[in-house]
C-alpha cells in the first residue's frame, strides 16, 4: 500500500475511535470502537491496514485466533480477506465440548479464557486478534493456552494500543502490531 | 445465486455446525458454530447466503445490528458485503455513554440487552443478526430495543433456527430468514 494512502486510513480509523474516561470503572480510560464498526469506510481501512501488515510479515499464517467479545468484530473479516480460518478463544463456560482453559488478571478484574481442544493443532501457525491491548493480561493469556495447544504465535494485532500500560513487555517473546497508540 | 449454488453452500453450512447435547444445561442441544468459522469456505458461504437474501428482500437497509457475542462474528462480514455500518448489542454494562436497555428471558436465565443510544437513528432500516434463533428471547429483546429508539426493524437474520421453540411466533411482526433449521 502506497505510504500516502496507509495515512489517510490510519487517519479514518483513529478519528473513529471515542474515549470514555473512567469507564467501567474510576481511572480507566475507555476505548469506544463503536464508530468505526458503524462507518463501513472505516472498519475496512482497519481490514485493509491489517491484511497489509500480515501479508508483508506473516504470509505463512494459517489461523486467526480472535478473543471474545471485540475481537469478534475483526477477527473474522481479516481470516476472510487473508483466505484462513477463524478460531475463537471465550470466556469460560461459553464454548460446548472439550476444552482448555487458563484464568488470568484484568485491566479491571479477574477472568478465565478457553478454547475449543480441537480449535487449532500442534504447529499450526497462528495469529491473535483483539480490539485493544491495555496491560496485556488477556492477550497472554490467549497466548499462553495456545502454547498449550502447541500452536506456533506468530503474533498479537490490536487496533489500539494503550503504551503507557506497557503491554507490549508482558507479551514478549510474542511480538505486537497495533494501527493507533496512545 | 442459481438454484444449484444455494444448495451447495447449504450443505456446506450444514456440514459444518456441530451438535451438543445438554450444554450448557442439561435439556438444551447446543448448536456449535464454531467448524464454520474455521472453515474459510463455509463462512464465506453463510455470508453469501445472506447477502443474496438481503439484496432481494431488503434492498432498502441502512444498518446491521448484532447480538453479542456470536452475532459479531457475522455481522460485519454482511455489513461489509453490504456497504453499510454495524451496530452492536451488549449485555448490559459493556458499553461507555449513554445506552438504551431492556431486560428478557433467555433459553437458560435472564439477562438484560443494551445498546449506545446514538447507535441507530429514528426511522433507519436496520437488519438484527444472530447466530441462532432459540426460543426468540434476545432477538426479541433486540427487536424492542429498536423500537425504543424508533428504528425501522426490516427483519432478523440467523444461521441456524430451532423450530421446535417455535421463537419465528415471538418475533412476529418481524420476519426472519434463517440459513439452517433444525
Amino acid at each position: 500500500m502506497a505510504e500516502s494512502t496507509t495515512k489517510l486510513k490510519l487517519e479514518l480509523v483513529t478519528k473513529n475511535i471515542r474515549p470514555f474516561p473512567d469507564f467501567p470503572s474510576e481511572g480507566i480510560l475507555f476505548s469506544d470502537i463503536s464508530p468505526i464498526l458503524k462507518n463501513p469506510r472505516a472498519l475496512t481501512a482497519v481490514i485493509d491496514l491489517f491484511e497489509d501488515h500480515v501479508r508483508m510479515t506473516y504470509p505463512q499464517v494459517e489461523l486467526m485466533v480472535g478473543l471474545d467479545a471485540r475481537g469478534f468484530l475483526f477477527g473474522p473479516l481479516l481470516a476472510q480477506r487473508l483466505g484462513v480460518g477463524f478460531a475463537l478463544i471465550r470466556k469460560k463456560g461459553k464454548l460446548p465440548g472439550p476444552t482448555v482453559s487458563v484464568s488470568y488478571t484484568l485491566e479491571y478484574g479477574k477472568a478465565e479464557a478457553e478454547i475449543q481442544e480441537d480449535a487449532v493443532s500442534a504447529g499450526q501457525k497462528v495469529l491473535l486478534i483483539d480490539d485493544l491491548l491495555a496491560t496485556g493480561g488477556t492477550l497472554y493469556a490467549a497466548c499462553e493456552l495456545m502454547k498449550k495447544q502447541k500452536a506456533d504465535v506468530l503474533g498479537c494485532l490490536v487496533v489500539i494500543e494503550l503504551k503507557d500500560l506497557n503491554g507490549v513487555e508482558k507479551l514478549k517473546p510474542f511480538p505486537l502490531f497495533s494501527l493507533v497508540q496512545y
